[in-house]
């Protein structure tokens, strides 16, 4: 609803903008930093998050792919699951995901909970099932421990598994930027690159679809609105879900938030670096060739986008015990 | 030295060791906390520690099989490298190991240094090269930064880097265990039923080899010194380094520091649980039969073994850059 609200703001009245812009003017919107409801909550989430008995081999967590030391990103193409099989298609930084309209790049959960259960069952990612990675769990005194003071009963179950990952996701918000204290009126925050940058950013129509506090995250929108986008990559995006036609290579539009930390870039992860990023997203989606001047100032301006990391202790799992059935790594 | 003397004491004082027994009476000593030296260069390597473009592949780092939130192991049988190859032999855990006599199980590292070098380069492990591995942290400005304050030139060098990592895991230690508590006196650290453990341990003659400060680490022994030890792993001992036939089937002593964390046990990984791995022991290298009641005071008492796990924030690593190269998973 923040979104919605700063969309309609910023349509509304930004006929113009101003340099000294009030943060409401602007169709870029500060990052609010996370607040915590349920600490102890949060810390379960947070261990399950770096569990990797959550995975059949015992060796793949949720860190691995959304890697919380690299932008909640690994970086990499597409994944590396189980066996190491190729995943279809490049992981989306956890970072500020709680801001999406939906997770995945097709969208099809609508929630974190719902996609924090996704990869622990999928064959080509972590491999297990819910049955197996809860009955691990509740082998763990550690964490039968824990799961009976946060929900006040024994007996772990996926809901609860699922509701501890996301609420610790929900905090991985990264506010401070210095983009966003040039938005929260400090104009020496930004050099006179990255706010020619960020003008260009606007001008062009990039915030169009990058927008609101996430700078992305609230749309889905065709992949190549100008010109055909080319890949190999066989995810054809929204269609999977709504089975709808015009959903064919829509996906969600990412947040911009730490672009710089979540390389390589796009649904197919083929673009290696910002300047070609920048480049592609002009010509396929704005029909815009911007000149090597013109793409590095966007480029510094993504830059200022980066946020504060997160900032926790290294969490120490609970040991297994003689009851817990070992991982099967090459089985 | 310290061990040595520890030795040396215990072996000439301990005709009796009563429970009241100060630390140098005991063939156990406490562990001491790491002193910090160079606050700058173990942060460093706590960076490298955790970096997985170290690999080939970007997925995998060091702390991948020494996983730190799991007692500085993996918890595998043997490991998972590149390509989900199946590494010949348990990943022996990182904690403690500055207290090693020499580093893996055939001791063929003489420092912590010299181990590090090693899985980089490994094929079936991280599959990189120090070549390949210096050229990318060259390539990363906030690495380039980060090896001139501490070394204080510009050019990264594979020394550097394993002199980093080092440091770091020289911060590894583990004090402040249960047991080490009651051997400075406080007696109310164990229970009667953990006491009777480390009694027999003791009486036992598991002393004679899991000794000193890390319980272990110090010296390399036959595997099967009463029994022969029945295995399908291919791994022959020291005799790898030294050649020499008398070597074979000699391997390190692991340290017991931690063990109720760094399952499953011996180099094969066969022993799934403490109870197993000490059943095994007795009546492979002592020739005795444990009693099940026996065999649990021991396993009680091991458990006491467990110091201070790694209490540091996750590192934040410094993003690549356009020249970076990109990681190769999959080529």
């Amino acid at each position: 609803m923040r979104i919605s609200k700063a969309l309609l703001l910023a349509t509304t009245l930004c006929i113009s903008t101003p340099l000294w812009a009030a943060p409401a003017d602007e169709p870029i919107q500060p990052l609010p930093a996370a607040v915590v409801k349920d600490a102890k909550l949060v810390e379960l989430g947070k261990k399950l998050f770096f569990d990797p008995r959550l995975s059949l081999s015992g060796f793949i967590s949720c860190n691995s792919c959304h890697n919380l030391s690299m932008g909640g990103s690994d970086n990499l193409k597409s994944s590396i699951g189980h066996n190491w099989q190729k995943g279809p298609i490049n992981s989306p930084t956890v970072l500020n995901s709680s801001l999406n309209v939906a997770q995945f790049w097709d969208g099809r959960a609508l929630t974190l909970r719902d996609q924090a259960g996704g990869p622990i069952a999928n064959p080509g990612e972590m491999a297990s099932t819910h049955e197996l990675a809860v009955a691990t769990l509740q082998s763990i005194p550690g964490y039968v421990g824990e799961f009976k003071s946060v929900f006040g009963n024994d007996k772990v179950t996926i809901e609860e598994v699922t509701k501890a990952i996301a609420a610790f996701e929900e905090t991985l918000v990264t506010p401070n930027s210095r983009f966003d204290k040039w938005l929260k009126g400090d104009k020496k925050a930004l050099t006179p690159t990255e706010l020619a940058g960020y003008e260009l950013f606007k001008e062009s129509g990039c915030t169009a679809c990058h927008n609101g506090s996430a700078v992305g995250g609230n749309t889905f929108q065709k992949m190549g609105v100008m010109a055909p986008y080319k890949t190999t990559n066989l995810a054809q995006g929204r269609i999977a879900v709504t089975k709808a036609e015009a959903d064919r290579f829509n996906f969600k539009v990412p947040t911009l938030r730490n672009v710089e930390l979540t390389y390589p870039y796009f649904h197919d992860g083929e673009a290696a670096t910002l300047t070609e990023a920048v480049e592609t997203m002009g010509r396929i989606q704005l029909g815009k060739t911007f000149t090597p001047e013109e793409n590095s100032k966007i480029v510094a301006f993504l830059k200022t986008l980066t946020g504060d990391q997160p900032d926790f202790k290294l969490p120490i799992l609970p040991p297994s015990t003689d009851k817990t059935t070992p991982p099967k790594p090459f089985d």
